[in-house]
């Protein structure tokens, strides 16, 4: 297997896993399967699909090749037959195959915008879009301030993986190295914000209206 | 009058329906009468919108022809209006105004889908898109859970109707039949759901945070 | 300085005063540091990217141009900052710089889409949505039903700025006196709104569900 065909499979492994993510929520707000579906697949592919829309970079993805959708719609009726046997949800495992999709969207993301030709600058808010814009539409949808503007250090490490992406690139890297040096940046900085409940200080402002 | 101006017709009948749910929705919200025409406009043409952004199919409807804008906005000063002066909302017909509304929408979405030659399964989530995404942003901007992720079959209709419309056309009926068929298979769908209370099945998952 | 620069300064002064309100909000919902900085980027920068969008209006500024994301990022710590050190927020100044930033927005958006070859009626549509878009998806994304759409004249003063840009420039007055005047008209229309409370009439519908 080639690295793009690995890099391929991590993708829709990511997918995969943000769309579980995404039909759990629904899950707990009670919707039904299209409502499932719907807040699976924008949880899945709602930051890339920003990012592309952003950077004029058509077209979309998962418009040609429905590979996306249909990994993102299993997943999720995956995820609500699992519930329905009675199986109990693995969080730890979740939140680990969340730090890897987390991983690799981050860095599709900033290499997309590169390969548009936008500043370092734009290019790791489009990396940091790519992995969390997506949830945050899940959270926004489902009706809830989105957890990652409050809890522990997630998009963070996006950022982290991202710049150590561009400066590997700048240094002249090969692809897989500077790719996995990066998603290992990502992974190991959400891994540890996990561990040691690491968060960023919060900013609280009393409502004085 | 020829087909093509049937269904012009149609698409701003649907507009007008549309916008008017959504006038509906900002007076429960207490909202002035800015707030009042952007929502009914934001759920006419949100669904259009957001296909045409994604298709990259440029120019977006209203972006030159401003009959649609119009009609939107009309139909919402003509709702306050309506409400005003005590008339009743007649809720049936209503609903049954919304289906018709519905059908046109997600025939157009899925034909625009097609006219852009994307996969069938892009181009059934398209006329969902265009049939729903509208309805979807006008509660997520007035604070509310989208009730079409919750309440009877509603989405449901918007495939099946999709659906009809691509294998007709692979069967190469003409246009005013493929066109008429589909949207006749979206409105008794959301009929036949409104009058026996079908819904599809809850996921329900008990929040243990 | 020649017009051009003024009128670019003021641009990114409205970006830093749209950002300080998102900062704001990101308070008052207790967001972390990352919370505040994408709460306060979107607030200032929302607004104008959705109107690209729509327009098909590529490159967006701020992808090409890192200038606008420092200023939001700069201005969301500086309030920060300000908080922390308890320093008091002085309301009226808020509220003038926000009408300022406003006026500018508004005929902003307005040329763009003029320069775009749209019928005018579309042109005050992108004034009125670059101008607040941008707290409209700040408020969203914090949960709260958006503020223009209830309190008193906001979107309206947007709405006298741009058609008095579209007259003047019509009657072909020089660039520096129709942007000047327009911007004149929602600073006041907003000034004298809060000076004396002017709102638009509510539109109060009871919820018999």
């Amino acid at each position: 297997m080639s690295i793009e065909q690995l890099f391929y499979l991590s993708d829709l492994f990511g997918v995969a896993v943000f769309a579980i993510t995404g039909a759990l929520m629904a899950g707990r707000k009670s919707m039904d399967l299209f409502g499932v579906l719907v807040i699976a697949i924008i949880t899945a592919l709602g930051g890339g699909t920003l990012r592309d829309l952003i950077l004029d970079n058509h077209p979309v993805s998962w418009i040609r090749n429905d590979l996306y959708i249909l990994v993102a719609s299993l997943s999720a009726v995956g995820t609500v037959l699992w519930v329905r046997l009675t199986r109990p949800i693995h969080e730890s495992g979740l939140l680990l195959a969340d730090a890897f999709g987390l991983a690799v969207f981050t860095v599709i993301g900033t290499e997309v915008a590169l390969q548009n030709q936008v500043p370092n600058s734009t290019a790791v808010i489009m990396g940091v879009m790519t992995g969390v814009a997506g949830g945050v539409m899940r959270d926004v949808i489902c009706n809830e301030i989105p957890l990652i503007f409050k809890k522990e250090i997630y998009a963070t490490a996006c950022i982290a993986g991202s710049l150590t992406f561009i400066l590997l690139r700048d240094l002249g890297t090969p692809h897989w190295l500077d790719t996995g040096i990066a998603m290992l940046v990502v992974l190991l900085t959400r891994v540890a914000a996990l561990r040691w409940g690491l968060a960023l200080p919060r900013f609280h402002l009393l409502d004085r209206d």
